[in-house]
């Protein structure tokens, strides 16, 4: 008997057939003994479609009132949920953000939640009945407004309620298997990872692999929140994400199942990235606090920046570069606004590159197995891949390369890391909902 | 200056053309230097649409779970309706039932308002911007769950506002120009009328007038607000509401201008009703609480009975007849428990007659001339249409005739009271939404 949280996506209840669908695995859960509490999103396109509605009326709509518009979603969904299950026989009701408890900063469009008091779902559970969660939706404390959380917005708040709740498990329920060594799509040979902490889990997120929000990893690493990504489709086990590679997750398993992972593998994954684009501020006069300005002027333009490399200045001219990536949707505003800078700060010229590739290797690992990086450039270097960037924290090394080469970069370093499995499995990797 | 409640049906809101339309008007009165709040239903037909979803999950949803659904409609047009309302430049802020402080009993789907807390309205109206506010809905207090107010509720959330508010004015805005003293469809002549009492509209609405919810009528009458029901479509006036013919609605009005109408009409209007059904016990033991135990079982069914009627008995058998009219939706659960105590009350037989029509002539002053009753009897008489069953009060006589004559009736009788206009004026009449 275990208390779960279990998280479904847009495309999990797209109509009324995958919602009775999700209806009767949420059902089985709880016939099985445990107490279930279900996060759900908005149905397949409605967002879009409720986005599409504001742009009708208003190219700039108020975010106040667009996240009251969005919220919308979730209450269809998460409503006809609690019917569906209701009509197998077991109790469920369903609850908005304010009613779940899920208080958050008043930052409309992108709320951070800052309590979660979830009483009514404790007295729901505690009377075996099933409640359903708004997910993406919080309500501000002091004016009672409601808020939304943003991008991966359901996964956080299927995580914060497991956390608030003392959740054995948040089970992240998707599309595919689970998290994989690879974009399969790119890499036939891709392998499900078994297990990964959240450091390698933030590290994969933040570097492209979008089958769980990167904000949702944080809280669960946060708060200790095992997370179980898994597929709505099968009852096979996903991937667990987890503190070390020792914690047990799941309390009814028998014991020595999930011993044999104790060591960690030098690499977990390989994320990719085609999202980015590269800004190059070319003949920066090379003096003190220059950096901190051109990065204040970045910051509001709301650049959300990622690496960033400087040169050696030439030492004859006085004169550096300085590149950057950011997301290539923030780059029109970041180009403006350095541009009208050119004069004040005194470079030479920008150069704004949009068909560049991100690759990634993950892994807890490679802290203590020398020579990583370079079997990586190495096996680059025999794929004949030029590499224009490189960033490294303690668990990744992220390169830049051109886009056009961005899978075959992937397959070398896949392979390069024995990460193919024998079977080479075609399966099929995407991003989860909101 | 004054504060006025604005309410717009789901007809008024059918997309964003007409929502900015809408937003048009609202922004007017605004700058005009009215406070105002407005009142809005769901999108033309998404209640439908969220029903027919509900459909294919599950025959029979439970309340609670269908008002969480439902809601999600004003929850939309809100949002819309205050970004155009911004997008005009003048600031507006929607509010759900629960944030406008609209506490109700916890009868799911036909929820009665309780209580009115608008101080968030309050607020909002106090720093000159507009409040929209979700109607047909409202929370409840000891458990925070949202609840719908069923039929009619957008008007009475309109008008339980307008109460709570001490507004000067609500105004009911709708497809048409305002109560008629006929169905123009029926009845080309028919002219609006101007003024009108509550006890007058409460019985047109309660004889089939669709115009405005009886409820909303009920509310207004006990808390002396004025109405105003008038056309979204044009600035003219259209049918006060009030208390009695000499109230003074518009605070900016002339002094002069509404005296006019200081004596009562005779008659207000004619109502029509096709929407019931006739149902009568035959041969009952004439015998003291027969009639009792009958409507007991009657009530037991759910129904919601109109006019009764008891012939004297024959002496000769001690048998009578009891005859009732209730919505024809209600009458098969009743002739379904009738039917289960036939045995137990000894009736002889059960008639049901679904090919009724019900006209009603309403207006107070025939409180106070003689001979209305005997004037509307000899046109009906002239037209050759037979009466089947009578009931009046004080301000109302209805007769029930064959539904296939009932248009008939209608225009004879509005002719004999004088009611037709010089123009005969085509106009389109018809319900409001919720």
């Amino acid at each position: 008997m275990a208390l779960v949280v279990q998280k479904y996506g847009g495309s999990s209840v797209s109509d009324a057939h995958s919602i009775k669908r999700v209806a009767k695995r949420i059902a089985e859960a709880r016939r099985a003994g445990n107490d279930v509490v279900v996060v759900v999103s908005a149905m397949g396109d409605t967002t879009d479609e409720l986005l599409d509605l504001a742009a009708q009326i208003t190219p700039l709509p108020p975010q106040r009132e667009l996240d009251i518009l969005l919220t919308a979603g979730e209450r269809i969904s998460m409503s006809l949920l609690a019917m569906a299950i209701n009509n197998l026989g077991v109790k469920a009701k369903s609850f908005t953000g304010q009613q779940a408890g899920l208080i958050t900063d008043a930052v409309h469009g992108r709320a951070r939640i800052v309590d979660v008091v979830p009483s009514r779902i404790r007295e729901t559970v505690s009377k075996g009945q099933v409640a359903i969660v708004a997910g993406f939706q919080g309500v501000t404390t002091d004016t009672n407004d409601v808020t939304t959380l943003g991008r991966g917005g359901s996964d956080t708040t299927a995580v914060a309620l497991a956390a608030g709740l003392g959740a054995d498990v948040c089970e992240i329920y998707t599309d595919v298997d689970g998290v994989f060594t690879a974009d399969p799509r790119i890499v036939p040979s891709a392998r499900k990872i078994d297990r990964v902490t959240y450091e390698e889990m933030l590290e994969l997120a933040a570097s492209g692999a979008k089958v769980l929000a990167l904000r949702s990893v944080e809280y669960a690493r946060r708060y200790g929140v095992p997370v179980h990504v898994r597929s709505s489709f099968g009852n096979a086990t996903g991937t667990l994400v987890v503190g070390t590679y020792g914690d047990r997750i799941d309390p009814n398993a028998p014991a020595g199942e999930e011993e044999a992972a104790m060591e960690a593998p030098i690499i977990s994954g390989v994320a990719h990235d085609r999202s980015e684009a590269k800004i190059t501020v070319v003949g920066v006069p090379d003096v003190p606090g220059m950096a901190a300005r051109i990065f204040e002027v970045v910051a509001g333009a709301g650049a959300n920046i990622d690496m960033i490399v400087q040169n050696v200045s030439v030492a004859a001219t006085g004169l550096t570069d300085i590149s950057f990536t950011l997301p290539q949707g923030d780059s029109p505003a970041t180009m403006g606004a350095l541009t009208a800078v050119q004069g004040e700060l005194g470079f030479a010229s920008l150069q704004l590159d949009d068909q560049i590739g991100k690759i990634s290797l993950v892994g807890a690992g490679m802290k203590s197995h020398p020579g990583v990086s370079a079997r990586l450039f190495g096996a680059l270097r025999d794929a004949g891949i030029n590499i224009e960037m490189i960033s490294t924290s303690e668990i990744r090394i992220s390169v830049v390369t051109r886009a056009d080469s961005l899978d075959d970069a992937v397959r070398a370093v896949h392979t390069a890391f024995d990460l193919d499995s024998a079977e080479g499995e075609a399966v099929v990797y995407a991003g989860t909902g909101r």
